[in-house]
């Protein structure tokens, strides 16, 4: 097995790409399908300040990474959601890598800062684990983005993770998601530009990147997934991956290229409703935010303008911005 | 387990419809399901001569059955594709409910009427066999349905075909594609009406409705299309519709809903190009049609206004129309 590249030993075969590469090669394919990814759809300005949403798993702590070695202003922020170990051990890894790479990373800890943790919020606001959790991280994001001045907000999806967000939108027909769903979402009143580097990466690829860097990331998967509709949405897709190597790669930029313009006019019109939340001025549809809601039945605290204590930024690294 | 409706012993679960029902109940469910995908589509008028495409299997069977059964005035087509003893047992299994049913079955034999079969065929046109086929037998049906003064061809894709057929064209987004996936295409020059009046039944069930009702079907799948992508979309959706019954439903029934219209212009711009093909005189965006230069290729023989042989009509049951 060799080397598309050099023909020295491969490490690695993508069979996506039909080819194999040594680690040199494999690293710069991963940078030049981020940077590619950044370059098609704008989404990083020269001078922008990045901030990246880490958990310490292998997708967040590979963009973080390729993020700094491609030169960006990009700091992590890591949200503790309350989940026992698997908390403990994400926290540990978003630390060291802090460390190690001299980075600054911010913490919010849902459990000290908004008095709640995602198994007690789902139960109290009667929403499955993973529904809480993300209203609560996309909630927070959009609120550190913001309050830490950040220009864009940028998250580990890979190529993976969107293709089963669009087979499960489309499954269902959400169209409004649909319309909604793209590597880039443009920056508008209390929310922050997001976007997502890792479209054109599987997970595989990911994890391997993270392997042969060095990186040591956090393997098991949140024990509150387990038996979700998102992991039975990948188990699907792989079933045909194996068969046609590229078929998400497909799915997705297909998607992009050919039918998500179709769905865009619900989604504009979605975005034209938005209110401040009376709670926390907050985007909402509704007179107080989701996570308001959430916080509250789950007994937890928010202040007008933010939450009763912080919340508390702890910067590693090279220190507070 | 009880009947829904009779309370009676059942004999069948469906998770789709959270129910079980006996045999009297569950071959009115059947027939209640076809009536109504036919009602909600105008499928079939009343006084319609209708052609059934039969190939021996669970779903064209039911269909014909339950199309007898509603007091349709309905002949069988079945059309010989030269694949070894699968054909000759698929050809035994339409002849014998014809002649039990007492019903017309017309028969078209690819390799006597038109000098090829589909091993060859696929070989010469260097198209995968499951292409080869389909595209013969459109052309089959298409012929047979207009010569015999069909208002209606009606063929067996049931739940499972269509939302594979769906899937795959999602996966690929193949947006003309998507634009003519209708359980009703109207008549135009060239093309009977096409209705699928199966699509509210899954292939567990018009296999279950078989059973009860004693119809002998071949039960094989076609050899050649082992390992055909449709088969493994048809196994990456089974796994979504094992953890949520009804997903396989809500996809196909919410795209006609909610996204078909979306795809339908450019499903129109491509009808607006069809010529008369140089040497059957079947509707084709090109000089000589697909099914035209198949035959030319595989050695076969199409003569102008239909093939060099016939096609013979052979009837069973009730005589010829």
């Amino acid at each position: 097995m060799k080397c598309r590249v050099c023909r020295g030993p491969a490490v690695i075969d993508v069979r996506r790409h039909n080819a194999n590469f040594c680690v040199e090669h494999f690293v710069k394919l991963c940078r030049d399908q981020v940077q590619k990814a950044m370059r098609e759809w704008s989404m990083i300005q020269p001078g922008d300040k990045v901030l990246v949403a880490v958990s310490g798993g292998k997708d967040s702590l590979a963009l973080w990474d390729i993020l700094l070695d491609l030169g960006y202003d990009v700091s992590g922020l890591y949200v503790g959601l309350g989940i026992g170990d698997y908390s403990d051990a994400s926290a540990t890894h978003a630390r060291e890598f802090a460390v190690k790479r001299g980075a600054e990373l911010i913490e919010v800890d849902l459990p000290s800062d908004y008095g709640y943790d995602i198994p007690d919020g789902s139960r109290a606001a009667r929403r499955a684990p993973c529904s809480a959790c993300g209203m609560s991280k996309r909630h927070v994001f959009d609120k550190a983005a913001l309050d830490g001045g950040f220009d864009v907000l940028a998250t580990g999806h890979n190529l993976d993770d969107e293709a089963a967000v669009l087979f499960g939108n489309v499954l269902h027909w959400q169209t409004d998601y649909l319309g909604r769903q793209l590597p880039v979402l443009p920056a508008r009143d209390g929310f922050p530009r997001k976007v997502k580097p890792l479209v054109r990466l599987a997970e595989r690829e990911t994890a391997a990147y993270c392997v042969v860097r060095g990186i040591d990331y956090l393997v098991e998967e949140c024990p509150m997934a387990a038996g979700n509709r998102h992991l039975s949405y990948k188990e699907a897709l792989n079933v045909v991956e194996s068969t046609s190597p590229g078929a998400k790669h497909d799915f997705y930029f297909g998607f992009l290229a050919r039918a998500s313009e179709r769905f865009q006019a619900e989604a504009e019109t979605d975005r034209e409703d938005l209110l401040a939340c009376l709670q926390c001025g907050a985007p909402t549809t509704t007179e107080v935010c989701a996570f308001c809601r959430l916080v509250e039945r789950a007994g937890g605290h928010v202040e007008p303008g933010g939450p009763a204590h912080g919340p508390q930024p702890v910067t590693l690294g090279r220190g507070p911005r």
